[in-house]
């Protein structure tokens, strides 16, 4: 038997007992692992739920129990969640987490540490929620030299794009209907800014290409600018708007951003909609490669978090060696890469030779939107749109083209 | 250093060449496993060609080298393919293979060799070419009870109806440009009379429900009724068609079929195209998943195999355990399972009294085409459908209708 103490009894240390307990035959069946919640810390009592004879308020408990092989630290944040998941592992103890702002934070550290300690530290949950993707890109995608990884790993984004998308609403009505929901958080300045996202693929980043991205170094653009009248350009184009969490890999140079962009209706991640995510990886040899899948909800992140545990509980004593290397992997500038960008301005098609002497050949695109008339330019660099922007007044708004 | 012989020089087999050789480096520094390819067995020689200092004629070198602790079986066919792969697990080498024929033929007794040999039989590229799909369902999802599984699993077929859908050709057309240029063998029946999409369908369910699935036993249908009429509808309901590998666990019943399925336009499936393939899964806990990728092609096909050697060459001495109870699964009668059917009749929609007198309730679909009109029923078993229809005169066809 192996005894599993769950950090914090929110949405998703509920869900990782209920997954444990509800799926406990099914588990011991397919992996011969007999897994058992002893504790479950937390701050609050639940007279009347089961789990209360097993709340514990104090963590000195579990991290002094021998008998407590895993913990599964799922209360977000940085700290107490740093201080905990390092007293765990020094213990010898697993940690398997959801916690992807302390993964991007200090994932490297404490890999290290379970490294040491002969113990694992894994963070499933942390990308793409139930989304297998960090033990594929770690035990499946082995024999390839990763290159790219494009992500939607935000599902409240995308909730909102899918809306604005399907009903023509304005951001701020679809953001107010996802608070109300639930789909949104109150203080929804992580998710809509891209921080959310910025932080997964610094995560991805670091294991596909085996260097500790920062998440800071990272340019990040989220999707508060992007309004209607976008949504009717990209439309006419056959287009849709997701925010994409992307990096690149060619020889040692990597770069790595976050912002919305134009997707075509040809590309795999053009119809992954609503609060689903995806993760498209091309790898040297594979190619094309997509997973999709909840990117959030309970029970979805809590069945990643649960195969962690199996897997922790399957190599006790040893650990699963899942890290990248400490030194930081420096970031090419963004403003040397190059895709062809959708710009919109005031007045009509018939004066788009003043945006072709400023951006060279456009393509110009007719939203029937009055007073204004939107252009795609040819693949240029960041730095280069830039420049040419700064020669041209009023423009509305700017969006990427993705380019596959 | 882990020395590898590759068995058979043809299209897989050049590639797992290729790739050991082109991605050592990257291979190396991710998994700490220098890879070698020691021999290839071939009957025929490559003068010229780099690998022919290292081809053997004879598999007793190969099986008799001490050093030799992978065996790479990418041959098909059951012979001298079993003989081989028996001979090498007996010897306490590990084998991987692309073969899904002998998977799914005598998957069971090779898995059970290899555990008693302690080393790992490993079949990856079986299933979906390059998509990672077996480790994942073996590794990550573990902590779920999986209820569904439906793949588009075979290229050849969904390249010809994505043909046919996009440019309103008949089948026999489709698959002569296709055997032209390669995408179909010229003996086509494994692939279009969907035998190779059910061999990966009993491999697959046998992996996710645990015991072994026979895939003699699978209602099996392939995709050469299908005509340029059928399509017009499908696009006028909005739907695709699909050649889809299904199974499904309730209780303890398991249901397992392939055939030409319609799939709606929201469906993760539909815009899987031309030689893609993707495995959905749905699990208890989380919800609904999708792996999308390369189903065929040497590099993509040979990253999968490449991806088990190295897992193999890391778990040298133990084994890896990936196996299914040898117990025969059932399976329920394909007669007893419910869904919509779409039906062509001769006339005009102004008779649609005459079907509902028989069917029930029908939802006519009009895609402009001379002399006959289609209809969609409303859900019902199989037996039902086919009771129905011997009232009926004259159908024409009849496609299942994929429900979410």
């Amino acid at each position: 038997m192996v005894q599993v103490a769950v950090l914090g009894y929110g949405t998703v240390g509920s869900g990782v007992v209920k997954v444990i307990e509800t799926n406990h035959d099914s588990i011991m069946e397919k992996t011969g692992v007999d897994l058992r919640v002893k504790y479950v810390l937390d701050l609050r009592d639940f007279p009347g739920d089961p789990i209360q004879e097993r709340i514990v308020h104090d963590y000195d408990v579990i991290v002094n129990d021998p008998e407590i092989r895993v913990v599964v630290e799922v209360m977000g944040g940085t700290e107490p969640a740093f201080t905990f998941s390092k007293r765990a592992l020094e213990a010898g103890k697993s940690v398997c987490t959801s916690n992807k702002e302390l993964v991007a934070r200090h994932g490297t550290q404490l890999q290290q540490l379970a490294h040491e300690n002969h113990a694992s530290y894994l963070f499933e949950a942390s990308c793409g929620g139930g989304i297998p993707i960090i033990r594929p890109l770690r035990t499946s995608l082995t024999a390839d030299v990763i290159d790219e990884i494009t992500g939607i790993l935000n599902g409240t984004t995308n909730y909102i794009l899918t809306k604005m998308i399907d009903e023509g609403l304005e951001f701020d009505d679809v953001l107010r209907d996802a608070q109300q929901k639930g789909y949104a958080e109150r203080n929804p300045e992580a998710d809509i800014e891209g921080h959310d996202a910025c932080r997964k693929i610094a995560i991805l980043s670091s294991l596909a290409y085996g260097k500790r991205v920062d998440f800071t170094d990272i340019y990040t653009e989220g999707i508060t600018k992007i309004s209607s009248a976008d949504i009717k350009y990209a439309r006419a184009m056959e287009k849709t708007i997701k925010l994409l969490a992307y990096s690149s890999r060619e020889g040692d140079e990597v770069m790595a951003m976050v912002a919305p962009y134009l997707v075509d209706k040809e590309d795999p991640l053009y119809s992954v909609s609503g609060v689903f995510n995806a993760i498209f990886v091309h790898g040297n040899m594979l190619g094309d490669a997509m997973f999709y899948g909840q990117g959030a909800g309970r029970d979805a992140t809590a069945s990643a978090v649960a195969a962690d545990v199996i897997e922790a509980a399957q190599v006790l004593g040893t650990g699963v060696v899942s890290d990248w290397k400490p030194e930081k992997q420096l970031l090419k500038d963004v403003s040397n890469t190059r895709k062809p960008f959708f710009v919109r301005v005031p007045g009509d098609a018939s004066q788009r030779q003043e945006m072709e002497a400023i951006f060279g050949p456009i393509e110009v695109v007719d939203a029937g939107v009055d007073g204004e008339y939107g252009f795609i330019t040819e693949s240029m660099t960041e730095a280069e749109y830039e420049s040419r922007a700064s020669q041209a007044e009023g423009i509305l708004s700017m969006i990427r083209i993705r380019e596959k």
